[in-house]
């Protein structure tokens, strides 16, 4: 008897290039049979590591230029669409609270598309509870008891403990793919190698 | 009559990811009929316009450590030998300077490849002069001759101000394509795109 391959996604809300990423791993994971554990978590413990107070893009300008630039190459060619949002980075934390609810319950894959459609795609503020409510609506749930549960201690501590295993893992930036056997890879471009580690025996 | 399409490709000898891009980017864009221009350019002054003092590889320890796994990975694809060097940054201004030369008289290609593949295939010093000195004899020059027309005051000043156009075009890091209409590409896993989008009309 064998195991499905597996392979754990972390990504966070706020990261420009977890959009992408997290817009095509479900069809790529299904072509190849691999099973995706999605693992949100929050960036800022990470970076406040590093010392940083805001994402390194806003930091560099020359590398903050390029990256929307090049975000918006890859989602022409991916058909996505595409905004440069006009806060960056939003507060991503209601959002990342929800989506661990909302995977429990099955519909994560559609929540976290909406979430990132909204934010890189539509201009809109994802840190804005309203946003996260029209989104779980939109997604036929009742908003104000989801988010209720999402604001709940224990779903909090749920999501600093999840962030906390990021760090653990040596994680230290979104999107991050991890297999069974711990090989991690960084970056929508590791997507592809990521799948194919997963797939060794 | 059309001009032949052309990409300028900037790599900097102490980049860990431009080694990988420099082994492959011959054959590819040959493949592809575009012209490649090899820009040698120093990361130090482009690094010190951020505050930094060393590679950021050194300074967030979780990056550097993903980062030399992830290149070995790479290079074990491309069957190119890897070992993680001794010392990282090393000092890269003479087999830059050489670089240029090489280039002019048509040696430049094998003269990267040869100084790569020491730095990160054989863990040697490419900052000791007799380290660059003996790839340029292995390439049937006279090394002496070539390391003081490379360490003239002409050469030094047509390096420093390759750099400063390389910071102009809103390079950041290594390598990067830049396309004839002035579209920039960063890092190894660009490439691919940075030759489709030479190839545009």
């Amino acid at each position: 008897m064998t195991q499905q391959p597996a392979l754990d996604f972390w990504f966070e809300f706020a990261s420009t290039y977890s959009y992408p990423a997290a817009l095509r791993i479900g069809a790529l994971a299904a072509q190849r049979g691999i099973a995706v554990r999605w693992r949100p978590f929050l960036l800022g413990p990470v970076f406040k590591q590093n010392g940083w107070t805001t994402s390194p893009f806003n930091m560099y300008p020359a590398k903050g230029r390029y990256m929307w630039r090049d975000l918006s190459r890859i989602c022409n060619a991916m058909e996505l669409p595409f905004a440069e949002p006009p806060s960056f980075p939003q507060n991503t934390i209601l959002a990342a609270r929800v989506a661990l609810i909302a995977f429990d319950e099955g519909w994560g894959e559609d929540f976290t598309a909406a979430v990132y459609r909204a934010q890189f795609g539509e201009r809109k503020n994802i840190g804005e509870p309203e946003t996260v409510a029209a989104i779980i609506r939109a997604l036929g749930r009742d908003a104000g008891e989801v988010m209720n549960r999402a604001q709940s201690d224990a779903n909090k501590l749920r999501l600093r403990e999840q962030t906390e295993e990021a760090i653990r893992l040596g994680i230290f930036g979104a999107p991050s793919f991890v297999t069974s056997d711990g090989e991690l890879f960084w970056g929508n471009d590791r997507l592809e190698s990521a799948l194919d580690w997963a797939l060794r025996r």
